[in-house]
């Protein structure tokens, strides 16, 4: 099949190689559905949310209570990823894995909430064992029954003091020291990162026994992150395309990676996060994103903003003129 | 205005800055409209087609017809830039500036040949002074006639050979050696590249004093490469936003500069080509890209494929709640 769909890249009416990286986007799913003729159905990006016990230590300049009032906003159509959802026509679902408040359970949410945020890492791990396991499952029976007709999917969060979370697992997972895996996440300044930093190394130290996949992402993780990583296995083993947005997701997707090697082949890296960790994580998993905006946002938008161009290379396979087809000479040999 | 533009986009649901460059181009545009709520109307790209004289020199590895084989492809649908328009919803136009073919009257083309191909430029200049006004001219007046309602434009072109006169435009202009300037275009080998670089050396000693802005172009310049200049040049003056496609464009581009550096306000670079020298043009303009792909065909190809992200930043800035309308609190102070 490699051969079959580079001969058929190779024959479109532009000089070998032209289009770049669309042209490897469009091999790389060509192998994921196994054809020559590979399409793209009903996108969707599901946004998890959860808390985080961790905020208490200080380490976002916003209040908690910010996880809910987005999740507010994201069901009133008024945050970045859905405006690029619209934008871009990629469906977006919106996941309770874990917010520290009672929604209503008439609001167009996927009701899966695990716990009302995440325990204080400082002291204890942010979840139990049994909860991580839930949140895994729950994340790949959201894929099972919500993304139905669905072969492209992309995966966003909200939760504030995930990024702490994120480098927690990036540092015990990528086995680097916690400085090179903390950045300023929403905007903290240089006290605050100061800060940061010394509370994700006690973190760390509190733990020292966490050191198999699951024993990491109960330790360290957010329910948001967990349940993304269970989405993540679930959507590789159904064949789906994956992509994946900025730091946290690419968290998620380490952490998912420990339990299946095979998941890179499905994923396509969306968006190199301004976050200074993110490019290490690009370099652990030995790839590369389709485009570097400079966004620290999260919710999913670099992945609803590469969407336009994962399309694009399946456009040219699909509908583009060979030059038999439309009669323009060859290169002389 | 710009003060006005900021606080609306640092009032978005979202931590400050954290949308990078789309902010940027928010701004930008923005201003270039003069108004808090931009918007960007019926998108179009211009494709100009013409022949080189220098072709004769061997310096591409495609025969010159392939200029023709190709504007019939762009007329039938089936080259990458018809692919990306009709995806992204960019009106497609092709221009016959000058190809070595007589294209019937009825065909769908914007009939503005200047000559069937330029002079060899080892030999002779490129085009007389005369013709190059003309062309000039003629590319504001398609500006004029066929954009009503567009205030955003990008422009594309076709032409073997035109790696070379593009070379050419930017060695002289930039003041920069000529092996800095060349790549290999649609595909040379080492030899090729050696030779193309020897042929294109000539061709600069052979017309030392070619130096004012219409001596280079007219000297070195295609067809194509003048008449899009002059449509760049209009297509400011008109208050519309450019978008600057790779290698080609952009030496024209940096010849319109000549003419009004104030253009540069106008403009969006799209995607950052493989040919090497784009990158030193873009240097010499002190301009990133928003796009890497690691593409090299021109046709306007990058600025269609950046045309979404370029709209999401106006679409961000329009319809995201503010902090205030989505009751989300802000950052602790």
């Amino acid at each position: 099949m490699t051969s079959q769909l580079q001969h058929k890249i190779d024959n479109k009416t532009k000089p070998l190689g032209s289009l770049g990286i669309l042209e490897e986007i469009a091999l790389q799913i060509g192998l994921v559905q196994n054809t020559l003729s590979p399409s793209l159905k009903n996108p969707t990006i599901i946004v998890f949310a959860g808390d985080h016990g961790i905020v208490d230590e200080g380490v976002s300049p916003f209040p908690k209570e910010v996880t809910m009032q987005m999740v507010m906003n994201f069901l009133q159509g008024g945050a970045a990823i859905n405006v690029f959802c619209k934008q871009n026509d990629i469906k977006l679902l919106v996941a309770d894995a874990g917010v520290d408040f009672d929604f209503e359970p008439s609001m167009p949410l996927i009701h899966a909430k695990i716990g009302k945020g995440t325990k204080n890492i400082l002291k204890e791990p942010a979840m139990s064992g049994e909860e991580c396991q839930k949140a895994l499952s729950k994340g790949g029976e959201i894929i099972q029954k919500r993304s139905v007709g669905c072969n492209i999917i992309g995966f966003g969060e909200m939760g504030i003091g995930n990024t702490s979370s994120a480098s927690l697992l990036m540092s015990r997972i990528c086995q680097l020291p916690i400085e090179k895996c903390v950045g300023r996440g929403t905007g903290l300044d240089d006290e605050g990162l100061k800060n940061k930093i010394s509370i994700l190394k006690k973190a760390l130290d509190k733990h020292p026994n966490a050191t198999t996949p699951c024993e990491i992402l109960a330790t360290f993780g957010g329910f948001e992150i967990v349940m993304m990583a269970g989405a993540m296995l679930k959507a590789a083993e159904l064949g789906m395309i994956i992509m994946v947005d900025g730091f946290i997701a690419t968290s998620a997707l380490i952490s998912a990676h420990q339990f299946n090697k095979q998941i890179l082949k499905n994923c396509i890296f969306c968006h190199q996060s301004d976050e200074q960790g993110h490019k290490l994580m690009l370099e652990y998993l030995k790839v590369n994103t389709l485009i570097n905006l400079g966004m620290r946002l999260g919710e999913g938008t670099g992945a609803a903003l590469a969407y336009p161009i994962i399309k694009a290379a399946i456009s040219f396979l699909n509908e583009m003129a060979s030059f038999e087809s439309a009669g323009v000479s060859g290169k002389d040999e």
